[in-house]
C-alpha cells in the first residue's frame, strides 16, 4: 500500500553554531515523504518553484517517490532560514520566504485519489482540508502540526481533528491547544476533539500514543551527538505511516512497532544536516537500530 | 539483605496552588527507607529535634525500619519549606531551617555496620563520606545528590564520586556537572569521575541506566495528576535498592527491574503530600503497576 504525503517542500538554510549549509532539501513533506518510503510507495504532493535544484528532485526519485502530485511553478522555492542553540534544542527563524507556496493549492492527481494511508504533514490546516477533500477512500489518516497554526489558525485545525484517525503533535503545542500542563491530561481533551490516535513527540524523550488499545510509552533512540534536529518530526511520522502501509493485520496491532521505526528514522535525521544522513541510510542499518530498541527498553 | 539508608529526615511544609501542608514527614531518607522497605528490611540513619512527632516514628515503624542509627537530639527538626508553581514542574524553597542537622554527624551502630546496600540519599557530600567511613562490607553503594552540593561542595562530591558503584541524578544536575547539554555525552564524562553504574533521572520523562551492560531506558509511570512530587527522585532510587537488596542474582540481572520497581513507587509517592500515599501503598499495587509498565512500553 503507498502513502500519500502532503506538506511544505522546502529550500531550508540552517545556521548551528558551528555550521551554515544553506538552500538543504527541506519542508515537512520532504522529510516524511524519504522517511515512509523505506518502508512503502509514497506519492507525493507539494510546489517548488524555478529555482529547486534538479540534484533534489533525483534525491526524491531515488527514493522512489512517485512526483506526480509535484507541482513546478514559476517563481522561488518556499526558503526557510533558521538558527538552532548550541544545546540544539531551542530554535529562532532567520527568514521565512513563502515563494511559489503562497498560491499554493494542493491537487490530487487521479492516481493519488484512491490512496488509504493519507499523511498531512505540517502545512496550514486549510490546505490540509483540501487534500482530504479530495481522497476518495482513505482509510488511515494522519494529521500533524505546529504551534503556528494554533496561533493563526485555529478553527480550521479544530474542523480538521474531526476528520482524523491520528493527530500527531509535540508536547508543547499539546499544552498549547488545551491549556492543560499534565500530557496525559492533554491527551484525554484531544480526544474529546476527534481523534482516537493521539501521539504526542517528545524529542529525545521519546514519544507517547493514546489509542483504542491504550497508552504506548515510545522511546527514542539514544544519541550522544545531534547534528541537526530539523525535520526530526517530520521523518517520525513518516517513517511511522510508512510502516503502517505495509505491516500486515490492523492499525492497532501494529502502530506501536510502526513509531519505533518512525523514532529509528528520525534518530538518523539528527545525525546530519536537512536530509543528507537519512537520504544514505540503509534498511539494514534501521533494521539494527530498532532492534537495540527492544534490547534497551526491556526488563 | 538489608539496605543502609542515610539522608535527611526532615519536616516538609508544602504549598501548591491549591493546599498547605504543613510539617509532613519529609526529607530524603525518610522517602528513600519508606520506599526501600517494600522490598527489604532498611536501618535508617538520621536526626531528629525533640519537636518530632511521635506518629512519625511510628510510622517508620509500621514499615519495619530500624531506628537504632535514628538519633534523637534537643532542638528543632531539620524544617523545610516550599511552594510549587501550578504546572508542578518548578518549585522555589521557602525557608530553610536546619535545626539539629546542623551539628548532625551520622554514626552506624555496631548492627548497621555490616551492611552491603548501602544508599548515600541526598544530604552533604562530607556526611556521605563519613557513613561510608564507617562500612565495613559494602557490597554494592549508591548515591544521590542535588544542585547545592554541586555548588558548594563539588570537591567532597568529586572525591565520593570515586568510592561509589553508583550515582543518581537528575538530568539538569548531570548537564551542571560535566558542562554537556547532551544527556549521553554527559553520562560517559561522569562514569570517567568513577561510578560504574550512572542514572539519570528525568522526572516524568523517566529514567536512564548506563551500566557495564549497557544503557537501559526506564519508563516512568504515566499519571494524569501529580499532586506532590517532593520526594519522588528519593523514592524511585529507595525502591530501587531495596528491590536489589532482596533481588538473587548479580546486580547487572537486576539492576533494570530494579529501576522499573523504584519508578512505580516514585508514582505512588507523587500522588500524595509528603509521605502520605507511598505509606498506604500495597505491594499488589506496586506489583500491578510493574505490569502494566512492562504492557506500556512492549512493542
Amino acid at each position: 500500500m503507498s502513502v500519500l504525503v502532503v506538506g511544505s517542500t522546502a529550500l531550508d538554510s540552517i545556521k548551528t553554531p558551528k555550521s551554515e549549509n544553506p538552500r538543504l532539501l527541506g519542508g515537512s513533506a520532504s522529510h516524511a515523504a524519504v522517511a515512509a518510503s523505506f518502508f512503502s510507495p509514497v506519492k507525493l504532493v507539494g510546489v517548488v518553484g524555478d529555482d529547486f535544484p534538479s540534484r533534489y528532485i533525483q534525491l526524491y526519485r531515488r527514493h522512489g517517490i512517485d512526483l506526480e502530485g509535484l507541482q513546478r511553478m514559476p517563481g522561488k522555492t518556499f526558503h526557510w532560514s533558521g538558527e538552532y542553540e548550541v544545546n540544539m534544542n531551542n530554535r529562532r527563524t532567520l527568514l521565512t520566504e513563502l515563494g511559489v507556496f503562497e498560491t499554493f493549492t494542493p491537487t490530487l492527481p487521479k492516481s493519488y485519489q484512491q490512496s488509504e494511508f493519507v499523511l498531512l504533514a505540517n502545512i496550514a490546516p486549510a490546505l490540509q482540508h483540501h487534500v482530504l477533500n479530495q481522497a476518495r477512500r482513505p482509510k488511515f489518516v494522519v494529521a500533524d502540526t505546529m504551534d503556528l497554526w494554533l496561533n493563526i489558525a485555529l478553527p480550521e485545525l479544530l474542523k480538521l481533528l474531526r476528520r482524523l484517525d491520528g493527530f500527531v503533535l509535540n508536547d508543547s503545542e499539546a499544552h498549547q491547544l488545551t491549556k492543560e500542563d499534565n500530557v496525559f491530561a492533554a491527551i484525554r481533551k484531544i480526544h474529546k476533539l476527534g481523534p482516537r490516535y493521539v501521539i504526542i513527540k517528545k524529542g529525545s524523550h521519546g514519544s507517547i500514543l493514546s489509542s483504542p488499545k491504550g497508552l504506548f510509552i515510545c522511546p527514542a533512540y539514544p544519541l550522544s551527538k545531534v547534528i541537526d534536529p530539523t525535520g526530526a518530526g517530520d521523518s517520525f511520522v513518516g517513517g511511522m505511516m510508512g510502516y503502517l502501509a505495509t505491516a500486515r493485520g490492523s492499525i492497532d496491532a501494529n502502530i506501536r512497532r510502526a513509531m519505533v521505526y518512525g523514532s529509528v528514522v528520525a534518530s538518523f535525521c539528527c545525525e546530519g544536516f536537512g536530509l543528507m544522513r537519512t537520504t544514505r541510510t540503509k534498511r539494514s542499518e534501521i533494521e539494527k537500530r530498532v532492534k537495540e530498541l527492544e534490547k534497551l527498553t526491556r526488563f
